[in-house]
This record gives structure tokens, C-alpha cells and sequence, in this order.
């Protein structure tokens, strides 16, 4: 995760980063905005998810809608991560659990999988075979709970 | 705004809208989905502006960080429009104003202004003049801004 962030200037990172960790990626200006944003990415990408799996479930699946979504989970995935910042564990009203906070290289490496297997299924998306589709679908969808088993509460 | 929705079956459709129109677009189960989602697709929006913002107000901005916040602002611009179907307006915790349901047409029409900025915008970024980018930032903060002052509670 990216929690030394794009967004500080220069002269500020160099100051802090030297010494401590960042309390919280600088594009957040207090860590309840970094689980709203963290949150927000979250919940339009199961939105998308849930409407590629709408089409995979029906008899006439619309190509053209789950490549649309598949382009929306694609972006979608990449957002989340910096917004796990230190701080941001003593915020309420999340489903992260503590030990997420205290595994950084296992979440890290769990996320930049699930990116991954989303690019796949974008790439996939836009070669129009649904039955392929539906394979790399479960493989993203066994990638999020790969962190969601031990991270998320249920 | 595309309210007669993407992921209605197309039996279904043809049966319910014929006579009346569909309470909620049907890729989300109950209207508070929807508003969950235009919310959380604002969110992402907003915090992506202020993310240009940002930058543009460094006296060093970063191109990549102000592309890469570009790209995710044309992204969102696209999303939010269908989840603001009738029964929508009876949902609480939302900005929206009872006008934005009466207006249809402004509402459209103010969205699709929107969204065409948001695809210069990142069509400019991608240039890297960020001088331009300054401009067309303006831009699109006022579309969003039109759309706010008629129909977004303060």
C-alpha cells in the first residue's frame, strides 16, 4: 500500500517521512475521510462486480455491460490502498479489522493480486467470450476474499 | 439520465414499462442502493478533484498525479446518473433536492455537460500543460457547480 503518499509536497515528505510514519496519506485531510473514500471505492466496485455477475447468471448475457463494468472494477481496484493509512484504524464505523493494520506486506501483497486478476478481467471482458469471463470473474472474486477472510469482518 | 436501466431483463422491461416507469434502475435491489452508490461515485469524484486541486495550487505540480486523478474523475462522471431513479427522492440522508426529480430534462442535460468536461479534462491532462489544465479544471468545477446550485441541498 502506498501510504507514503502522491500527494504531499516535497519539502513536507522529506520532513516527516525521515522520522515517522505518515498518520495518514496526505490526500485525506483526517482519516474518517480516508475510510469514506476507501469505502466509496469499495462499495462501486461490488456494485460493478454484482452486475457482471447479473449477466453471467442470465440466460442472455449483455457483452457490452460487462465490459462496461469490467472497465469500472478495473479503475475501481487500484483506488482503496493508500487509504488504509496509520489513523485510520482507530476510525469507527469500518469492517477493517486490526490485523490488517499489523500486516502490511500480506495485505499488500493481497491487493496488488486482486488488482492484477482485475486487469485480467477487463482485458478478458473485452474479447466479448463470456464463458472466459466467468472463470476470471470467480479467480478476482476468490482474490477479494483472499483479504476479506482475515482482514474484513464478516 | 438513464433511468429505464441496463440490467433489467429485456422481458421485464418490456412489461413494466409500458405503462409505468420503473421505481428504481434495477442494478441496485432498493433505492437506498442506489443513493449508497451515487454517493459513494461522488465521493470518489470529489476527493479526485481535490487531489487536481492540489496540485494546481503547487507552485511544482505533479503531471502523473494530476493525470492519473483525471483519469478517475472522467471515470466517475459516467456513473452516478442512473442511480438517481424515482424513489430515489424519498430517501433520506441525501443531498439531492426534491427539484432534481421534477427536472428530468435540465438534469440530463446539466450531466451530459458535466461528463463532456470531465473527458476534456483528461483528454488536456494527458497533454501535460498544465496551464491548460488549470483552465479546463475551471470548467468542469463550474458544470459541477451548475448542477449544485439548482438541485444539491448546501
Amino acid at each position: 500500500m502506498q501510504r507514503l503518499t502522491q500527494f504531499v509536497s516535497v519539502a513536507a515528505c522529506i520532513a516527516v517521512t525521515a522520522a515517522i510514519a505518515l498518520p495518514v496519506a496526505a490526500q485525506f485531510s483526517k482519516p474518517e475521510d480516508a475510510v469514506k473514500y476507501r469505502q466509496a471505492a469499495f462499495t462501486v466496485l461490488s456494485n460493478h462486480m454484482g452486475r457482471i455477475n447479473t449477466q453471467l447468471k442470465s440466460s442472455t448475457p449483455n457483452v457490452q455491460f460487462i465490459q462496461t463494468s469490467a472497465g469500472v472494477v478495473e479503475a475501481m481496484s487500484k483506488l482503496p490502498w493508500d487509504a488504509f493509512g496509520h489513523g485510520t484504524e482507530f476510525v469507527t464505523n469500518t469492517k477493517a479489522l486490526p490485523a490488517l493494520f499489523k500486516n502490511d506486506a500480506k495485505v499488500k501483497e493481497l491487493s496488488e493480486k486482486m488488482q492484477e486478476e482485475a486487469v485480467k478481467l477487463n482485458t478478458i471482458a473485452k474479447t466479448g467470450d463470456t464463458k472466459a469471463v466467468r472463470t476470471q470473474f470467480g479467480v478476482l472474486a476468490k482474490a477479494c476474499d483472499n483479504c476479506h477472510d482475515d482482514f474484513r469482518a464478516k
